[in-house]
């Protein structure tokens, strides 16, 4: 396959659960991918769900830890998982912190000159991950739902409502709603885009609900009770319950699950009703 | 909770998946073990499932990566994984290899000098580990069974065989069926049980099953045919097939997944199947 090299290949619930690297134009860097590629891709083109992970984790965590494949396997879906940030680049600073740098790319373009020419998250998924998927497996460009957890859930929301064009539906677990004022937010966005924080609304998925223009949009937002970083403010999902309140266009899903924490033994709980709804508002 | 500390407790489908550690007085040693409490367990005992894993493998593997959760709350089932040898014992060689020592206790009592203070797994589990779940969980002691991955699956074999009384089901994820003349077996049973090769029977399930006296019993072994261990003989199942043809009470019901590896995503894949296998002998 021109371009990208298989790591490995298992067989999961009837298709193949792969991973795979490529050398990516856009980061500059080898680029780890995991992809679940169900029977039903054999015989023809496939609704296909990006899942973005969080923070410290990378293309491994949901197909080892969410059981996705089962559901992707009974719905016919592809299941891509990108990495978290460019790695092993060596840039001063880049592993200090698991909130900052290695495996926190945020899933924007960094403007600063010590990250700009790698940390290019957004421009990955968006202008060569996507185009890569459609390019080697039998992607169906016109159903490609976008999901993710914690930093990918943002990632997930702000990919879906800046390119409508691209993702047909959007689902979140216990995403980060509003990282212009998250501790977590704040330190990435000053740190890969400057101090200017007009520049961060573009990446703020609260900032983004009133700007939204595209069709309209059901967000499917999971979130535990007992998640740890709800007191710490770094979610702040009642922000966005409020913003989507004033839009025509922008629907929010709430899935309060009573109870459930931050980990992949949430996620797992919450996938069945996510595929289900990606499948359906696919179609 | 006497005797154990709770590491962590997560909310998973309806039920909670728990991470706890205790002072084994069998090993002399702190041992960490992990169990799934589904939401039956509030209202009455349950039948109850130990999942052995394998080499260099814990008490973890199983509840992050098999998926089994889903299964066990909708049956009503505990799940309880221990760790696969004593660790941090600063036995000398203990840490040189996957293969043997840490992480590849084999589920026997060693009697070697080296080894026979604290690898007592075989006595851990049957003498220790069992009652502690009957004695601080809602486990049915009438309806426990015993499954595992490769060397746990051997473990789980070897439990069910010589103690048919404890454990009324037995399954098995491609088990090392033949330890005494398998490569990873000879390592291991020399060193723990010496060079008297008539020590192995007893931990060797194709020897196990001639000798067998108990109720009649049926065996689920689910084996990848694209298991990277086959060519190694690692596994000989087919010794396994030949010894039951030949048993009166041992039946082997060989669940032959085509095209399947020996990873978790091979163990996710048979999961159900095995559940479903446990709960219905258990009935």
């Amino acid at each position: 396959m021109n371009g990208l090299t298989e790591v490995s290949s298992h067989k999961c619930f009837g298709g193949y659960q792969k991973f795979f690297t490529h050398e990516s134009s856009e980061c500059k860097a080898k680029m780890p991918f995991s992809i679940y590629i169900p029977k039903q891709a054999e015989k023809g083109k496939c609704p296909t769900l990006i899942f973005l992970a969080g923070l410290r984790a990378n293309e491994q965590n949901a197909a080892i830890k969410s059981g996705f494949q089962r559901l992707a396997a009974q719905y016919g879906m592809i299941v891509a998982c990108p990495d978290t940030s460019p790695r092993g680049l060596n840039i001063e600073g880049a592993e200090d912190t698991w909130e900052f740098g290695i495996g926190a790319g945020f899933y924007i373009d960094a403007t600063e000159e010590k990250w700009r020419k790698h940390f290019r998250m957004y421009s990955y998924i968006t202008e060569e991950f996507l185009d890569l998927l459609v390019k080697h497996f039998n992607v169906n460009p016109e159903k490609v739902g976008i999901t993710g957890h914690s930093m990918g859930g943002h990632g997930a929301m702000i990919f879906g409502l800046k390119n409508p064009h691209l993702f047909k539906s959007i689902s979140a677990f216990a995403p980060i709603c509003n990282p212009s004022i998250s501790p977590w937010g704040v330190r990435a966005f000053k740190g890969y885009l400057g101090n200017d924080i007009s520049t961060w609304k573009e990446y703020d998925t609260c900032e983004l609900v009133p700007l939204y223009n595209g069709p309209p949009r059901e967000i499917f937002l999971s979130q535990g009770t007992n998640d740890p970083w709800t007191p710490d403010k770094q979610l702040l999902p009642e922000n966005l319950v409020e913003v989507c309140k004033g839009s025509d266009t922008v629907t929010l899903n709430m899935d309060i699950r009573e109870g459930h924490d931050h980990s992949y033994f949430f996620v797992a709980s919450c996938m069945e009703d996510h595929v289900k709804f990606h499948i359906q508002q696919m179609e």
